[in-house]
């Protein structure tokens, strides 16, 4: 162990579920862990958070749109300062579901709208089995 | 579609391989995606790109050390900017391994030092078969 080691590393602290939903609701963009034929992946997307669902869409062409649904998948979400070396990440794990268009959100605000171009009709919601999360304490 | 779908939406570009090594050696933290016994996750670890492979540190005590080694991951780097909702994500898979110390960088400088407290006697390397990546171009 160096003396950077003994002087600057950070203190790691669980997350309530209380925090980890406040932190959710704070961010627009988190990464999709799922599986496909070789693996897991994680990729980037925008959601929103509704009834307490992670809510994002995507396309029935996409491996996303493929492999996710009807599948375990995870959702993590951070913020990291790499200047103080700190922040926190927050997961949701629990099965991906394809949304019927008549359960989405009445007001258009509380629906996804996609970052990128694109023709992305699929509304995929993950809905949580669990919440956790942790905080990096700067050292 | 509304006005703001229409108007606002960015374009997907795909990065070459050179583009996304270039990437990965901006950042500090990325998430490696992995499965246990619930099916696939993600989470972030602090890095350092040693001969072409993704290097971090963990302990054999976390989920992370007992399933991510000997089994195929993921290791995904972004960067996103909410206000002009644009960025970059390179995802890199291939085989999780243990790396004998023996193995490691002489130069304590290109070695992986955890951001948290904690021992963290394990050395993983992921080791890329496949390097992608993909720019949001602001809309």
């Amino acid at each position: 162990m160096t003396v950077t080691d003994a002087w600057f590393q950070g203190r790691l602290t669980e997350l309530t579920e209380a925090e980890c939903l406040e932190l959710l609701a704070t961010r627009q963009v988190g990464r999709l862990a799922y599986c496909d034929q070789d693996g897991p992946l994680a990729v980037p997307v925008n959601y929103v958070i509704h009834d307490g669902n992670v809510l994002f869409r995507t396309s029935p062409h996409t491996s996303l749109g493929q492999h996710a649904p009807s599948a375990a998948v995870a959702f993590e979400v951070d913020e990291i300062d790499d200047f103080t070396q700190s922040g926190w990440s927050v997961l949701v794990r629990g099965p991906a579901e394809y949304v019927d268009p008549d359960d989405l959100p009445t007001a258009s605000d509380s629906r996804p709208v996609p970052w990128p171009q694109g023709v992305r009709t699929l509304h995929v919601r993950v809905r949580p089995l669990s919440i956790t999360g942790r905080r990096l304490l700067a050292g």
